[in-house]
């Protein structure tokens, strides 16, 4: 690819791994991902060089349950902890997707090298975040069950809605994608799967070794990450609606093209966009487009990437 | 690292990720990779470049098992094909490597990238192997249930020594490592945990798409595969013992130092090397040592890897 080839780091929403009310086997999974990767094969085919940060909430969840399932059922399948676990959902997802956008490439004959590295992202012991759970995590217990739990093992626990009660695990800030230098040296040749579920959440000991934590960080932070470590053109974070909106789904919706920083900080504050929904990614472009005036990040959905990179379609945020 | 560096494919037994007769929790198992951790790190200390390959066999037993029993608690929890499992396989155990090494080489003041690539190695559907299952995987069934998972699935299913029955899966000789570029691109300058598990086995489609398939690719034969492809100085394969012996376990045991080709093919065929242990790991080291007359396979223990790469300990196969 030539040193002109635009820069893009795409976060791909949970949408584009799995379809909502089919059922959860990897066949009709992989379905869905082929069909996600010839829309990414067509933005690479633009000559856009990229990395893909995916999701991983509905996998890492149904790994968990998996697990303690099976551990309530045999003692000598104990299981994971929930780093390990995300490490295992980065090579299942990777694994679909590092597979299907190979083909998707070589139908559209671009034989472009598609691989998933396994990614630590450093968090900060001391984010705030620790001290105020939010991410519910896992399989749904009884009350007395969350009890012994919250004694036995610290877990914080959290009744959800009627259903039962949930463990709930942190959601801190990335700090550092671990495995920055092998991206930057396959970058200019190669698609990377990376921190995917917004990688294995890690914090440093004193000592500087690193060591897993149980935490959920946001892929889209994650992405707005790697794209600052790259120095990309554009953060391009894709879900299911074309465009943002204020006033989403009430009267007076009305779908925005462009924004500033400044018009997503006001829209944001007047609670236009939902918490674990699309408040996150408008944060991750907040960041991006502050970090880098003049380059743009774009939130749109995986039909309308292509032409959103190319000023078509889907919502923009610059600094100004 | 200076291009006089020698260069080494590492593969990893299943006594360096796990000891037989504790328990199978992460921890446990995180502990054992440390340790071995420390050990690949003085490889790296010495100046050698290297890539890892591990096995995966009790860890992917226990994924296959924990999935098989949460799809018959929960329905909306299906099982993953072995394709799959063997993914999350590799991001499980890379996790743990990337991490341990990366802290063990920081103990030594050596700052080397290490990371794990998800990995899939094509084998030939033509291959043999895959009329004749000989793999165990997963859990055991009673008679009934396996003549069901015969007629329903396709299964292959064996009685198991009295335990119950159990599913085989083939186990294909490696064709081509379908990431091998992206090997290439980080070794200089990277410890790359690559064809964990053998790899994800993967067969082309007549289109050249890839397909997983339910198949174990031996892990030293995944190994030699890469050291081929990198044209490595030293193919390593550590195991339980610090030497290959003949007689092993009977009277007149003897530990070899070193062997040529003819030699260990005569061994073998006196049957001196059982099948699923040491003869696969001789297989990959007669493979290699033919291929690259004047460099050298050797098999040996963690513990004298080192000594061993001096030419100090273990067994050295070479065509001569």
């Amino acid at each position: 690819m030539s040193s002109e080839s635009k820069k893009v780091v795409i976060a791909l929403g949970g949408n584009a791994l799995q379809e909502a009310g089919t059922p959860a086997t990897a066949e009709a999974q992989l379905q869905v991902v082929e069909k996600t990767c010839g829309y990414l094969a067509d933005i690479s085919c633009k000559g856009y060089e990229m990395a893909i940060v995916h999701g991983n909430g509905p996998q890492v969840g149904r790994i968990v349950l998996s697990q303690e399932i099976a551990q309530q059922a045999d003692t000598d399948l104990p299981a994971m902890p929930f780093d390990v676990c995300g490490a295992m959902s980065q090579g299942y997802i990777g694994y679909q997707i590092q597979q299907s956008l190979r083909d998707a490439l070589r139908n559209r004959n671009r034989n472009i090298p598609v691989v998933t590295l396994l990614t630590q992202v450093v968090v900060d012991e001391n984010d705030p975040a620790f001290r105020n759970p939010t991410k519910p995590i896992g399989p749904f217990y009884t009350e007395e069950e969350a009890m012994k739990l919250t004694e036995e093992k610290g877990y914080v626990m959290k009744e959800d809605a009627g259903r039962g009660w949930r463990r709930l695990v942190p959601s801190p800030s990335p700090k550092r994608i671990t495995e920055i230098d092998s991206v930057k040296r396959l970058w200019n040749t190669t698609i990377v799967i990376t921190a995917g579920g917004g990688g294995v959440p890690v914090v440093e000991n004193m000592d500087g070794s690193l060591r897993g934590v149980a935490a959920v960080i946001d892929k889209d932070l994650a992405a707005e990450t790697l794209a600052e470590d790259m120095g990309t053109d554009f953060l391009l974070i894709l879900t299911e609606v074309d465009k943002v909106s204020i006033n989403f789904g009430k009267p007076g919706q009305r779908d925005l093209s462009h924004i500033t920083v400044a018009e997503a900080i006001k829209y944001m504050e007047d609670g236009h966009f939902a918490a674990g929904s699309m408040l996150p990614k408008v944060l991750a472009a907040i960041k991006f487009a502050r970090r880098f005036p003049g380059k743009k990040a774009i939130i749109t959905s995986l039909y309308k990437a292509v032409e959103a990179l190319e000023g078509e379609a889907g919502t923009t945020i610059t600094m100004a």
